[in-house]
């Protein structure tokens, strides 16, 4: 949908509206909103996307350990995605960085996935935390690398990037099972607590 | 500040305003706004908590491990405001699952707390993405931990479920470094990307 992010790029994106998209990529209306709820849903992908990449991730194939499952999603959405795409996605991280809406969208986005590649894990067996955590830790990496591939010449692409964090995130986390409970270490400037991360 | 966390059960979080507030609590306003900005930060804590968690992070005893310092972070977390704390925090969090700008703040909340995170790990030596990856991991870790205590009569403590937690993604990120680039597998119902993650 270039059509669209061209114009967004030009003049905004409150600026365009759905006729000014559809004349230039010469559709009609009624096309555009038979795969597009809303002229956000271009940046974001169509409201089946979920369903799809749902049913994508069950066709891993069997056999497959936790870790090659990940590098496979991974890759997946790498090939599916990103590569090739790296000049519209810089074009389309500019505008979300310059909207409000569009960057509460991207949030919404992020945590789907984070349930998409959850849900993903419990069908392969792992308990609910296990999977809740591991997605999103694979969803933060996801992230990371494609902040460095947008902003970077790198030739590296997406998926390796994403794997690459998180063996560093592997790396980090060696001997935490075994680290002993401290003793507290500060007992100074203790006041009561609002007590709550939330 | 268990008056505001009271009467917020009782009447509702919307519904309560700050002189109910500083009467059931037998403040007067003027002291409630030396504290809190608004009645949402009798919940989040204070304005200068970021600061002060700052200052505690950067009194870690020195010589730790990467993994014993996020052991450190979580223990000190655990002590200053959950340990004790079990019932106010239940009330807490149904309020905030019932308000969407309570629920709004709370994710701004865990934005702040990734931050944090991330820059006293950069300030330990991890690279800009490592320190991103491993911080965002151990919050994620956090909220797992805490859903589960809140949401069970569990005698362990947060920090010791989060450590769980964190084991536990170390061992199922185990040879992430080594699985080779999977060849895609799925080569049906490809259809134009669009394109994004965000």
């Amino acid at each position: 949908m270039s059509a669209a992010v061209e114009l967004f790029s030009e003049q905004g994106f409150a600026a365009t509206t759905v006729p000014q998209i559809t004349e230039r990529a010469g559709l009609t209306t009624r096309t555009f909103f038979r795969h597009f709820a809303d002229k956000r849903e271009v940046l974001f992908g169509h409201e089946d996307a979920p369903t799809q990449a749902r049913a994508f991730l069950a066709q891993a194939p069997p056999g497959m350990s936790t870790a090659e499952f990940i590098a496979w999603g991974l890759g997946l959405m790498a090939r599916e995605r990103f590569d090739g795409h790296r000049d519209e996605l810089r074009v389309i991280q500019a505008l979300i960085d310059s909207d409000d809406s569009l960057q509460e969208r991207s949030l919404r986005k992020r945590e789907m996935l984070n349930s998409l590649v959850g849900e993903a894990l419990r069908s392969r067996g792992l308990g609910e935390q296990r999977a809740r955590l591991l997605a999103e830790a694979t969803v933060s990496a996801l992230y990371v690398a494609l902040d460095h591939w947008l902003n970077s010449d790198t030739d590296v692409s997406i998926d390796a990037l994403a794997l690459k964090a998180l063996a560093g995130l592997h790396a980090d986390l060696d001997g935490i099972g075994t680290v002993p409970r401290p003793a507290p270490s500060i007992q100074q400037a203790r006041r009561p607590s609002s007590a709550t991360p939330n």
